[in-house]
């Protein structure tokens, strides 16, 4: 079921013409504040997009990556081309794990095929992908609808805290955190969601974007003030997406995720992750350890962009030159401190993983 | 020793001239990218310098309404007026109880004495209080030193984050957690600080900033930044200053304080409060329950300010008014997540503050 609207009307976050071999995306780089289709009509239009976030969230940068590989496949299906492309596109952001994920299932189908029939086959895989990802987050939202629904029957409003963007943009189509909110809005439950800023690159923004779309009713915070939420009761629950988990049940998501799981743990709220098995990697032994945490430019933090006095999208400094900045990506929550992960075959408390995926 | 200096030349943060009764303080608002010294010659001056941030920092508030006073004073200094003002500037902001403090004990100075006595005695007592406040503060940078110069015998470099400002622009010269750090300068200990941006406000700027222009290494970060750090080992002490502090040890301070205390507690690094004892409210009971949160304006949330292209301090609109905000300006971290707080008097665990000041 197609679900999410802008101005009234369904889009997806990328669609691929099949006719036309053009790939459409929602340049999320000009969200809110403007809504803007971008085309990409060559592999390295994707590239730039994923590195330039025009599109990002972990599962949808996967199946761009898919669309990607598509697109190369058109211009040309050889072996050169299949493995270059591929590494090109992996190497775009390093920490969410449906990047490689995506390109592996790829390659695996393609590269046993026909030269001749890889074209084809690669747009119909990277469609598989975008329409899986849509019916992955409609189940995950299916799982949360009953954690949200306990909450309703003893508050008369579910206040839900949410850190970076999860919804539909950072998807396909319904979101990861997202998509039991608004399952839970179908269902006519009163819900208010606290949206984190997420700063440096305020995704936040998104999340109260498309909330407002949604008529979800919401409210903004800076990132500092969950934890003082939490203590005064006015959160009861705590759901972030995430870029890359371990079986154990350790979340690597957006930077600052576990500050607010402390804070929920701190203050007996349960906090949960909402991952599609893609974002699942097996391999992981020690998530703190061994996930390369993507260290982005310092300009993210010393700069920030607005609308002015005249409406135009425009930058500021606000950090003068002289100070150094660091600006970690990502950071890792131990499952520790995760009361479940919520996948699309169920919830699992987070050190219960493996009995559904492993 | 007078200590804090701005390209070279040394300044406090507010000073009286004792001929011209103008008292002259740094607007904090055009910092980090203009210094700009602003004059008050009526105590309304004051007031509008307080409510709008142009002077804050719990200690620096405390004296600057002191100031306000002592103009009031030469106004006219009979009861009503000494009522009035003293009301108006204590209504400016509600968390820090520095405020509070000093004017108590400018009106308790200047009841009993004649009116004709009351300008002098006010501009002196005024004086009193700014110029403890210097020497509380460098008491507390004395005994913040062994601190540093402990993991200094550890370590080649002190990793030190600190959250907001607290340094000397919230003061009038030296700083409270900052104190200890150019103490350590001064004795040649490496040491590089961490330095929290401070949405919605981002005092962290300023924080930048005079650690800048008095040479200390330092690393600007994202709210969201400091736990990961912590658990790679990047952080060896965490300071901050406090707006209210109660006997029990619970730390009033800047919105997110609570969330890095947490993930300080949580990866085994101390935590310190740097609290002069004006900050000190000996009547709380329930810090998290009695102290009032200053609940500023949601705009500060929605936009933010920086420079142009041209060079020019505006501001650019972050959020669509479509969403409602909420900003909260201060937490309460529990004593428990709080390894000691460090006062004039010397470094005290948490739950030992009435030992020192009971």
């Amino acid at each position: 079921m197609p679900r999410m609207k802008v101005q009234g009307q369904h889009h997806r976050s990328i669609e691929a013409d099949p006719s036309t071999r053009i790939v459409r995306f929602i340049d999320q780089t000009r969200l809110p504040h403007a809504f803007v289709l971008s085309e990409a009509t060559h592999w390295t239009q994707i590239e730039s997009a994923i590195r330039d976030m025009a599109v990002r969230g972990a599962p949808l940068i996967g199946v761009a990556a898919a669309f990607g590989l598509a697109l190369a496949m058109t211009e040309d299906a050889s072996d050169d081309q299949l493995n270059l492309v591929s590494q090109r596109l992996n190497a775009t952001r390093p920490t969410a794990v449906n990047l490689a994920w995506a390109l592996e299932r790829m390659t695996s189908h393609l590269q046993p095929l026909l030269i001749e029939n890889r074209q084809a086959a690669a747009w119909r895989e990277a469609q598989a992908i975008a329409d899986e990802d849509v019916a992955i987050n409609e189940a995950i939202g299916r799982h949360t609808l009953p954690l949200i629904q306990a909450i309703a029957q003893k508050k008369d409003v579910v206040n839900i805290l949410t850190h970076c963007n999860a919804g539909w943009p950072a998807t396909v189509d319904w979101g990861t955190a997202l998509s039991g909110i608004y399952q839970a809005q179908l269902a006519n439950i009163r819900l208010h969601v606290w949206v984190d800023e997420t700063r440096p690159r305020s995704q936040g923004l998104l999340t109260a974007w498309e909330l407002r779309e949604q008529g979800v009713p919401h409210t903004f915070i800076a990132d500092n003030a969950g934890g003082h939420l939490m203590q005064h009761g006015q959160v009861d629950m705590v759901i972030v997406g995430a870029d890359r988990v371990s079986l154990k049940g350790d979340v690597c998501n957006k930077i600052g995720t576990y500050l607010k799981a402390l804070a929920a743990f701190d203050n007996g709220i349960p906090f949960y992750a909402a991952v599609p098995s893609p974002t699942i990697d097996r391999t992981l032994r020690d998530a703190l350890g061994e996930i390369e945490i993507e260290e982005r430019a310092g300009s993210e933090v010393r700069r920030i962009q607005g609308l002015d006095a005249d409406g135009q999208l425009t930058s500021l400094q606000l950090l003068p030159e002289g100070s150094p900045v660091s600006n970690p990506g990502f950071d890792v929550t131990p499952a520790r401190l995760v009361t479940g992960i919520i996948t699309e075959k169920g919830v699992a408390a987070a050190g219960e993983l493996a009995r559904l995926f492993g």
